[in-house]
């Protein structure tokens, strides 16, 4: 039947894969919460016009509307794109009942049309933190945000995760200060660096009119990376002098010390690090996973100026938004992690025969009022096949209610079965949610 | 700015309302889990021909399209209108993969193009929980169901709730058995009885050739309610037989002493419970907050046999679906439950100048550890002003980190300030997250 078939670019994931999902978006609200963010949605659509006004009609928008409507144009919906054009119309809209700085983390799909490729999807869940304040923004929130991430890396132990740090004022003060008066197609160009190399890069930048010192010039800034912030000798070691680079880099060594202070080894100064993204003003983020450099970066952000403003009041901000999807569909399929079950299920109440149902039942009732996710046996078949339709989804116990009204649990791994109190047996929490298995690394 | 208007239909809540939301889907997912129901999500969209294969034009579809595509006719999507056929379409795709019977829950937003009303939304969120099996599904299942909605509306504490159950194999058996032979339009008639009352009913269905005396028998059968087992003896003093409609009542029977047994008071056998859709066969629930009848049901659903069929196989299940974005909304607007606070935020560490900022911090990070969620001050003003910063959001405690690395905290609440241990200090668990409070009724 055709209309069954997958769409490319729309993942549906099994109960145990969704078990690993769940981990990963469990632990992103934990630590989003932990560090003061409130939790926003918003509506799945904008209007058109709106989220075309920042012309991002690359983005291959999804158009919304009802098949039996007689909309005008200037009705038409869009699916969003991202969380970060919504979540600025949502501060506009809101800002009387918003106390500033607002600090939201927001969890939600966007959609967009592109051809689906590996880890790209047409359907995707991304995590957003985000904190915006009226008029100013204190530059210590672009270190903060860096330290939120760490803690999410940190507690989704999947691997070490490297942030990449850069500051578009320090880049954009340095092609000024040699000379170049359109930056915009430098970063286009430097974004390129990872995926065609120098050469290719030189190649355009000198297309685009800059002269061979220019471009060399370009290319030396973008090499450097340091892990310290010893990168900020090497970028005057290149002779370069503009205020906006000085304040560039003095932000960029705020960033990159404070970083170092509180979760060394995490972030690194990386100055080819460009944001294709026009609103970005400040600082900016990429994080890869180390050892699956070739997935792209699973968190990027960066610090904007202009993203919310009405007119009267402007709300510069500092954000970073975590690809769930592209991480989580990376993780399964590499197995790197797993869940050790499928079901939430810890115990499965055996049946003796179905006028005893209600017994298993009784039992299974005391077991949830102490938290411990329990079914009872869909038959009363054999126990041997009660027992099997357990293990098929990895519940370890199997309960027996008795005819005398005794009760034993079974470990099915172990095949040990004790005589237990319904009023107090307990698993162990290991056995009492789904684990997340990390595959060693070799 | 027009396109920053709010849409219609489409809401959006804020961090506080926000917080209410958590709860209301944090203890379904609980109930569910802990019940062995596994989370699945599925894409937002579907081929419109499979959306509209089962004639439900009615529910206003909205259409999605890639504003730049060029897509045939035959590739259009449409956003999914409820979570039930694209589940009985993951089943299908997914059914060599899934255990069965398969117990799944599903929490995710709908979309209806739907005029906008009170409590009617065109993005809404539904919980659903289905049991589903092949080829045969155990009518145990249509009780079991029952007693895992009590569980969750006791656990929500938001008030009382009924669910109103009956049969649709004993309605269509006693009207086949008063010689009635199409019963679909006698069920929509029979659903419209609360909102236009008995006169209007009687009078649809004598247009619809039902006898004077037919309509009367309808109407008789409709009037039955107990909160026990008596409606059996009430349907048989009616004098009607027919097969189908003994295998009804047996079911119907079945479930309500089962829900009297495990969840008294909550379950009533309820005759004129028709619901529209015609996919369901046997059980029917709807359920209502008593005191808030006029909200309709919160929570539907029934057992149906053919809506997940390949063919080969077909699936029978029973489900029902929470409409969680209605509930909500009531909740609010009623002022019956609220957010103790608007962020997640138990402790602001204040700042006592910005080159303590880093003291601060490491406070702030020992807290986390522990847990608790906690910020830190956006700036060094005045203490009185880093105190009305937590004071604006709810923030219980103001914790100080002297210059002489003493610790002290604050609750803002009573005033009263402790030299404390950063290392060890632990709040209440009710002041360590954000709380749900409940207005008491009068």
């Amino acid at each position: 039947m055709a209309s069954i078939t997958k769409l490319t670019g729309f993942p549906e994931w099994l109960p145990a894969e969704r078990i690993v999902e769940q981990y990963l978006l469990d632990t992103l609200r934990r630590v989003f919460e932990l560090h003061g963010f409130c939790s926003i949605e918003t509506r799945s659509v904008e209007p058109v016009d709106f989220l075309l006004r920042k012309g991002e009609i690359d983005k291959e928008v999804y158009g919304v509307r009802r098949l039996q409507g007689g909309e005008s144009d200037k009705d038409a919906l869009a699916l969003h794109f991202d969380l970060t054009v919504p979540f600025a119309r949502y501060v506009l809209q809101n800002a009387g009942k918003l106390d500033f700085p607002f600090r939201r983390y927001q969890i939600q799909k966007s959609w967009r049309g592109e051809r689906p490729q590996q880890g790209r999807y047409r359907e995707f869940v991304q995590a957003d933190i985000d904190i915006i304040d009226r008029a100013e923004l204190a530059p210590h929130f672009e270190s903060e945000l860096v330290l939120v991430i760490a803690d999410v890396f940190a507690a989704l132990d999947i691997g070490v995760a490297q942030m990449h740090i850069n500051n578009r004022k320090l880049c954009e003060g340095f092609y000024r200060g040699i000379g170049i008066e359109h930056c915009a197609p430098v970063f286009g160009a430097i974004d390129k660096l990872d995926k065609i190399g120098g050469t290719k890069v030189h190649e355009i930048l000198r297309t685009a009119g800059l002269s061979q010192q220019q471009a060399d010039q370009c290319l030396a800034l973008a090499s450097i990376c340091t892990p310290d912030d010893s990168f900020a000798e090497q970028v005057r070691a290149l002779g370069v002098t503009h205020p906006l680079l000085e304040e560039g880099l003095a932000q960029l060594l705020a960033v990159i010390r404070a970083a170092h202070a509180a979760a060394p080894g995490f972030a690194v100064a990386d100055l080819k690090i460009a944001r294709g993204l026009d609103y970005y003003t400040g600082t900016v983020y990429e994080t890869t996973l180390v050892g699956h450099e070739e997935l792209g970066s699973v968190c990027s952000g960066g610090r904007y100026d202009e993203l919310a403003a009405d007119g009267k009041v402007s709300y510069p901000g500092v954000g970073l938004s975590i690809g769930v999807s592209r991480l989580l569909s990376r993780l399964l399929a590499q197995g790197i992690v797993r869940a050790s079950r499928s079901v939430p299920t810890a115990v499965l109440v055996a049946v003796l025969n179905e006028q005893h149902r209600e017994a298993s039942n009784a039992a299974a009732r005391l077991l949830r009022g102490r938290q411990i996710a329990t079914e009872v046996s869909p038959n009363a078949a054999k126990f041997g096949n009660q027992i099997k339709y357990a293990d098929r989804r990895g519940i370890p116990y199997v309960w027996f209610v008795g005819d005398d009204g005794q009760h034993e649990v079974k470990d099915i791994r172990s095949g040990e079965q004790l005589a237990v109190d319904v009023q107090t047996w307990q698993p162990p929490t290991r056995d009492q949610y789904p684990q997340i298995v990390k595959e060693e690394t070799p």
